[in-house]
């Protein structure tokens, strides 16, 4: 390498690492908005996030920076680079490629006009009004669609928002997936429904008291290998993870008096988001590689947690007598009964409150109406309606308003179209991940119901954590188990699981 | 005024609230720092730290920016800026004359060395070490000696740190004040000592639940109005407060269950420093004229509300009840004699746990070590000695080791040296205004009996909060008070209070 192209390498280096400062600042001005900033701050608070959110993407987006990419990508040099730095060209060069297409004006009016749509969403939802935040829904549809023509459109035009949470994933191939996924899932979801061995829910009623659940949602946080050392625990609105570096992962949860679990689920599948950003190899600290490879792998992680584990018999075989202490009186079933009670299937209205099976109904809901919005022209308006009868469709339920509809998520409100599909992703990346895990470590089961979660963190770490984004979503999947996506190994665990809990 | 000057004008304002945006991250961040976050993300966020701050540096010092002042400063635009405008100018110019003078690069260096040197006096005030942290200690002299240099010596090198600080105020003014205030108060604390009546503090013993201190700490702080949507309290090892913007302003205290009182002392006083960045005045917002016109302003705020009323007798006679109620059968006393208790005058090693009175004698001996250094080219070397030397002279006691000597505070290993006397030129401010409040406000004594201390803060809002940088602090002083800083009045007030309470 030639003294011009180290120089270069070691500017485009100290760049990068300049974004990810920037990146942690606003990491934790998000954080601190969402666990307790005051009120009147707010208004302050947004305007420096605009301005240092606007200072960061110059940054990514300045002349040099595509000069330093040309001088590393010519091939000489690249050969030379070491393996992280060559990721880290190739995923700079796509995120610059991407950024600077938008014009700097564009994206400020976007960001204002985004902070202003997520309030007139929050209102919107809690006055049921959904006609009121309408025009912004409108103009977030209209800025995204202009961001698609800059940056061209994929296949479709759908695909070229697919791939910025899930690089690689395309309509085609989700089309197909999510069509086998509901082909077997909407059986399966009636078959539950008119099984006659319902589980019973009524112990879950009750007064649980709240530093009991906290209390007991860090001793499971403990049980995982959560490093409370590189993180901490906090309450807010909606549950979050978020990394502000390797040293400090953060998550949230959210307590319901009235519900047992919601807080310990919450934190669990949070606690498995932070796991695999606590667990990124040192090396790529301070890189834009130190990060999940995607939204679905990184679902994968915190649904592997909450779902397959947390809500295993083995789980609760191991901890229910622990959790039955934290409560005296309050949950006098076996823990049989308790693991069927936390199972319960039963098609509803709300997505984060869904379980395992019919959450990816919701999801396929929402992907179906983005691909219809950006490939078939529907606007705000239609939303309501179509979000309806497909609720009827797919869950045989119909939302009494828009607040318990269209309105009960945040992400379009922030021009977020493209995440929803990565939620079922997670789930089906988990059981193709659990799949091999079984085969691998093969008393697993056993280790679950003894309390032995280390062996199964370790593996996770050692097998997708520690590579953080140096391999694709794709290339993990299959370096991994061997094969590329397949919904079957979902369908074939959720039959196994709710064949045993309804005795279909 | 020409459209070229609105021009520059609108890019002055924009640049100014660009660069509080900066102070804003920074500011969050070392509140995080300091309230919980997680050990092992330190080192990526002492990095992330001087990357923001080195950009603000940037963003201050810039070019553009000397010349949109010299166009603002030409005496027909001038002329023609608001009064704000005009303050921002004058400040702002007197900001950058001082940092542009600093070359980036030893600005960095030192913003390397000052993170290194506080971490070395932590390791060595814990294994009582100076010679461990001798050779930062002299390095961070070298470099403030060199931006002395840089900045260009005022009457002495040493009036150069002081204005930093406490803007117009002079060697040759402190030290006809501090040598009077020597004079009475050294003679005052020796018949202190040898009265008969010494307050009981035995009742001060115990274990006090820290849920019930934290509880009347919140209590307290809304008595005095401070505004708990634009603020929180949390906890640290070291109490703060510190304004992320005028509508987020929050203080921490920190809890010892053996000492009953010393939250709440630290927590009143954190409020007094938040309640003067709660009330600036709204339309100062987004400039660097939000906040305390000087730190000894600053600090006569928080030791009014936490020795001159906190530690008051109408305080006591209003809240004691409350009080005791929350430590029940701890307290069996009077509230006189809990006031008295609280008031005790003991010459100490610790100048964080001093009285209100020989804690100036703390101030003088740091004042003068700090002439000493750089007016009298003592070195790091010297210091322990001349320490314990002048503890003996001033106070009657000497330290048994270093670390309750010459290593116990902060200050000098990060530089800021110049600081210290604000502490008692606070002191003296406060003795000041609070003659003033008794005139203007004749039953205010017999208000904090009967726990209206809105009056109070509503004045001294009115008087002072309100102003933020738009006065400086002699002019807010003599046009509050009608007369330039006289130490005469924390005399008196000193030699009035206790000599009630040691009946001299």
């Amino acid at each position: 390498m030639t003294q011009k192209q180290q120089d270069v390498l070691a500017s485009f280096r100290e760049r990068i690492h300049k974004i990810q400062s920037y990146g942690e600042a606003l990491a934790l001005m998000h954080w601190d908005l969402r666990t307790g900033a005051p009120r009147k701050g707010m208004d302050v608070r947004s305007e420096s996030l605009g301005v240092l959110s606007g200072a960061m993407f110059e940054l990514s987006v300045a002349p040099e920076l595509g000069e330093w990419l040309q001088t590393l990508e010519e091939k000489a040099a690249f050969a030379e680079l070491s393996e992280i730095d060559q990721r880290l060209v190739l995923e700079t060069r796509k995120q610059y490629d991407r950024s600077i297409k938008i014009p700097p004006k564009l994206f400020q009016e976007y960001t204002v006009l985004a902070s202003q749509s997520e309030s007139k969403w929050e209102e919107a939802k809690r006055d049921n009004d959904f006609a009121s935040f309408q025009p912004y829904l409108e103009k977030v549809i209209g800025y995204t669609n202009q961001f698609i023509d800059l940056w061209g459109p994929g296949a479709t035009r759908y695909d070229t928002l697919l791939d910025e949470y899930e690089p690689g994933m395309t309509v085609a191939e989700l089309d197909s997936i999510f069509g086998g996924l509901r082909a077997e899932l909407v059986p399966l979801a009636e078959a539950i429904a008119a099984s006659p061995h319902q589980p019973d829910t009524s112990f879950l009623n009750g007064t649980f008291d709240k530093a009991a659940q906290r209390d007991f949602g860090l001793y499971i946080l403990g049980q995982m290998g959560y490093d409370f050392a590189a993180g901490r625990l906090d309450e807010s609105v909606h549950p979050f993870a978020t990394g502000l570096n390797p040293g400090d992962v953060r998550i949230t949860t959210s307590y319901l008096p009235n519900d047992v679990t919601f807080a310990l689920f919450g934190t669990i599948h949070e606690g498995g988001h932070a796991l695999y950003e606590q667990n990124i190899a040192p090396e790529l600290t301070g890189t834009t590689l130190a990060t999940g490879t995607s939204m679905g792998i990184h679902e994968s992680q915190s649904r592997f947690w909450e779902n397959v584990i947390g809500r295993s018999p083995g789980f609760w075989q191991r901890y229910f007598g622990e959790f039955q202490k934290r409560f005296p009186g309050q949950l006098n079933v076996s823990w049989e009964e308790f693991y069927r009670g936390n199972n319960v299937v039963k098609p509803s209205l709300i997505r984060i409150e869904a379980d395992e099976l019919t959450y990816n109904l919701h999801i396929i809901i929402r992907y179906e109406l983005e691909k219809l919005i950006f490939n078939g022209g529907v606007k705000a308006a239609d939303l309501p309606e179509l979000w309806n009868s497909k609720y009827k469709e797919y869950l045989g339920v119909v939302p009494g308003n828009d607040s318990e509809g269209v309105l009960q998520d945040v992400h379009w409100s922030g021009g977020a179209f493209g995440y929803f599909p990565s939620y079922s992703l997670g789930n089906m990346y988990a059981a193709q991940f659990t799949d091999t895990m079984e085969r691998e470590i093969p008393d697993m089961w056993e280790q679950v119901s003894r309390g032995e979660l280390l062996t199964i963190k370790e593996w996770l770490g050692d097998r997708i954590h520690r590579f953080g984004k140096m391999r694709t979503p794709s290339e993990l999947i299959t370096s991994v188990t061997g094969k590329s996506l397949d919904p079957q190994y979902l369908v074939s665990y959720l039959k196994s699981k709710y064949s045993d809990i309804y005795r279909l």
